[in-house]
Parts: structure tokens; C-alpha cells; sequence
């Protein structure tokens, strides 16, 4: 079983001449091989737990495979990979493709390329050219309070962040704000790779008229991901990167920052925002 | 000039019906392509400046060079990248190895291989391989009032930060608590990387008795750079990973987590603080 937090010894001090030495819950952090037809394709360091929906979410977002058509099968490998005692583990799963569709090169982890410049319109053209949806299309309205009461709901439900203050989420919520999968890990691509891959074998995508939930900060990567998967609304709690704006706008998303209980900003999209 | 911050409009909506329009600074990303001897390494999205630092630090921290004698030259190549007005960038860079210095595999992302095994025991095992320094020799001491103001001495030297609320941070201390560096970036290995780098072009490492602080959080790659630059102490204002305390614990580092003012709490190497 996949164990997201684990106890270690922790030594806590304090400037008074506290010290006290007790168990404390950290979060899991391990590595994860994903293959295509068995053959390495990446490692990504995540929290262990929805590993299938991590790898089918991550493919998704580098635009190898688009809705379950394209999957023959996702699952773990366990004699691939033990651990030190000669156990299997659950760090390697293998997704098998439908014939047709096209395999990507392994370790594809260059966001551009040389020939086509390396600079930020590079970077949001050659998301532009991968991505299959044309967001601007999604005429979603969004009610404020709604969109405000998000983070606080996306809180309330990680019960998880509780014991380890150590995990980023990701919150998938209707416009109406029901929240419908929320996923966690040590890194917060890694959360909303986890979110869409559930989205993806659920058959939902595009998430037209959805809204995505994020912890912390918004960085390109997290609006790429959010394009792949065809959501409109990208929402973090914390700042956007200038390049994030930047590629939001270019794909018809909104993107808010700032959410945090009584107001947020928007960076792009604002008219989604019903008497915006 | 490379800039870190951005001019962007935003719109402010506020549950109270609040609402308004104006300038905001957001923190810039762009990608930044490290070549080695002219050939592209990686891709990494960063915030311009001390981009040189940057590259070299992730040379160092990938174990491809040790000091500033691996090294012929580090430059921007102003020509290999134009913007989409056909002005040069400077989003790309290139560090010339010295002779007899081995080359290592571009893209080389991938942090265990499938015969080593995938999981955590062999992510370790791979980095303590790959480390020149035995941190279990640094019998540095430190003090907890020392260790606790760490924090808040990075905080008042982080200038961009109250511009953006979007950079993460990494701050090089002597023992005593003297700044010696200090870089932001978007991303916190970014940070790390640009510190490792400036210490690397002072003939600094390995970095024997300091502390290094950021922010956020500690993962497994945030360690493994420390160790790779042969820093005793790696201080994190919020909570680590069950893998970095791992990893530290191997590496004879003392990790200390929810670095908070008056308290903190240690992960590994408890031993180095007096009184402890």
C-alpha cells in the first residue's frame, strides 16, 4: 500500500532552551518511473497514491494522449522495481497506447528548442501548437464569492495537510463550486497531473467550465497543464509568474492569483467573472 | 538587462463587490537553455539574473564540475535566441568544459535508472555516489538563537519579495549568522542552484561550515544540491519530505524544517547544535 505521510524523529529547539525529541508525520516523498510499452519515458519525484491518474495526467499534459481511446492499459509494474529489502514496490507503472497513436521521445523534458528560440513567446507558441483546446470558446460565468470561497473548501478537505504541512493540492471544482476530485503531493505539478489523470479515465476532458484549484503559486507549467487538459480557470492561492499571465492570455484561461477568503486578482480572462 | 520583476494590469474582485484596475508587479519567468561546450544540456524555467551562477551551480549539482578549474568559460550566447521582435535574449548560456573534464548525457533528467532499482534507498544510493564530500567531517557547531533568526535575516533582504510575493528564496550564512549570498527565483532549486553557482566562482566549495536557508520547503533535490556543494546544513522555513530527511541522515546533514522564529525543528545531525 501507498503510504502518503510517514513518522520520523523530529528534535524540536526553541530560542527559550526548549528542546523536546517525539514522532513527526512527514510527507512521502519517492520516485516514480513512468514507462510507455514498458520503455522509460520519465521519473518524476512525487507522494506516493493515484500513481496511474499522476502517469495518465502527466501524458495528458504533454499532449501524448487526449481521452481513454488512446490508452490500452495504465498499472504499476511491481517486479520492476524493489526496494532495498527485495520487496516490490509501487514506484514504476506502464502506460500501454493504442495503436495509432504517436510516441513520444523518452526524456522529453525540454520545454523549447533552439531552432525555434528560446524565449517566452517561444515557450506559449509551442503550448499553442500542442494543446487540442481553444479555451476562448468556454464562456463559463464565475460568481465571486464562489471563486473566493474556493481555497478555504479545498482546505477544508485536505485532511492530509493537517499532519504534515508539507503537500501542495489541487482541487477540481464545478463553476458552482461543488468540488469534484482533489489530489495532494510534494510537488503541486505532480497534484495536478494526479487531478487530471482522474479527470482523463473519468472520460471528462476537456474540463470545459471547470474550475482549477491550486495551492501556492501559478508558474507556466501549471497553466499548461491546465490548457492540455481544456479547463478554463486556473486559480491559485498564491502570485503567478509574469509568463503564466502570459500564457493564460494567450489561451483564453482565467487566471486568478491571490485567493485568499475576501478578495483575489485576476491576471487574465477577467470577463468570466460575472458583473466583472 | 535581465529584469525580475514585470509591469501587468490586474483586476481586483472583492466578495463586497469590490472591484478595480491597475499595474501590479508579477515575478518574471523565462526559460533559460544551459548548453555545455556549445551543445544543449537542459532547459530550466528561471528568473532572469545570475543566470551564469545559475548553470553553474546545476553543473555542480549534477556532479559534472567541482571547481572553478573544470571550467574554461561561462557566458550568455546573446545570438543563439531572439525574442519575437528579432532581439537577442538572454535565455540562452553556455559553460565550456576544460579538457579531460567528462561530458556528461544531455537531458539528463532522469534521477535512477530501472537497474539500480526505482525507490528511495536508490535515489540516495545514486547521489552518495555521485558526492565528493563526507559532511559527517564538519563537526561545525551551531547556535539555536543563531539558527532561529535565519529566517527573518533572509526576509529583510529579500527586496523582490515584497515587490511580487512570487520568488522563493536561498541565502547563504557562516555559522555565526553573517549573509554572505542571497538569490531568488521562481523556482526554490533555481535559488539554490544560483547560490551553489556564485560560491563555485569564489573558489568556495565545498561550503565547509555554512548554513544554507530557503524558503518553502525541503525535497530530496533540494539535499542532494547541498550535499553535491558540500554544505554541512540545509535550514527550511516550512515542513521537508520524508526523502530529504532520508537523504540527509545519509549524508551527515543536518536538516533542520518549520524554521519559524522561535522554534525549529531538526530532521537529521541534531548533534551540530550546541547544547543539543
Amino acid at each position: 500500500m501507498a503510504h502518503t505521510t510517514a513518522r520520523q524523529p523530529v528534535t524540536r529547539f526553541g530560542v527559550d532552551g526548549h528542546q523536546d525529541r517525539r514522532a513527526d508525520s512527514l510527507a512521502v516523498e519517492e520516485p516514480l518511473e513512468i514507462q510507455i510499452d514498458g520503455e522509460p519515458f520519465t521519473v518524476t519525484m512525487r507522494t506516493p497514491g493515484h500513481d496511474l491518474d499522476l502517469a495518465l495526467g502527466f501524458l495528458v499534459a504533454e499532449g501524448v494522449v487526449r481521452g481513454p481511446e488512446d490508452v490500452v492499459s495504465a498499472r504499476h509494474c511491481p517486479d520492476a522495481a524493489r526496494d532495498a529489502d527485495g520487496n516490490p514496490t509501487h514506484n514504476v507503472v506502464t502506460v500501454d497506447l493504442a495503436p495509432g497513436v504517436v510516441r513520444p521521445e523518452p526524456a522529453r523534458h525540454r520545454l523549447v528548442s533552439s531552432a525555434c528560440g528560446v524565449c517566452g513567446t517561444a515557450s506559449i507558441d509551442a503550448v499553442a501548437t500542442r494543446s487540442p483546446y481553444v479555451l476562448a470558446l468556454d464562456q463559463v460565468g464565475l460568481d465571486v464569492g464562489t471563486l473566493a470561497g474556493l481555497p478555504a473548501r479545498m482546505r477544508t478537505a485536505q485532511a492530509v495537510f493537517e499532519r504534515t504541512g508539507g503537500l501542495h493540492a489541487a482541487a477540481l471544482f464545478t463553476a458552482d463550486g461543488q468540488l469534484l476530485c482533489l489530489r495532494e503531493d510534494v510537488g503541486r505539478h505532480n497534484a495536478v497531473d494526479k487531478v487530471a489523470g482522474w479527470a482523463f479515465t473519468q472520460g471528462r476532458l476537456p474540463l470545459r467550465g471547470h474550475v482549477l484549484q491550486v495551492s501556492g503559486r501559478a508558474s507556466f507549467e501549471l497553466v499548461q497543464k491546465a490548457w492540455m487538459a481544456g479547463c478554463p480557470v486556473l486559480a491559485a492561492v498564491s502570485a503567478p509568474s509574469s509568463l503564466a499571465a502570459d500564457l493564460a492570455a494567450a489561451a483564453g484561461m482565467t487566471l486568478i492569483g491571490f485567493s485568499r477568503g475576501e478578495r483575489f486578482s485576476v491576471y487574465a480572462g477577467a470577463e468570466r467573472i460575472l458583473g466583472g
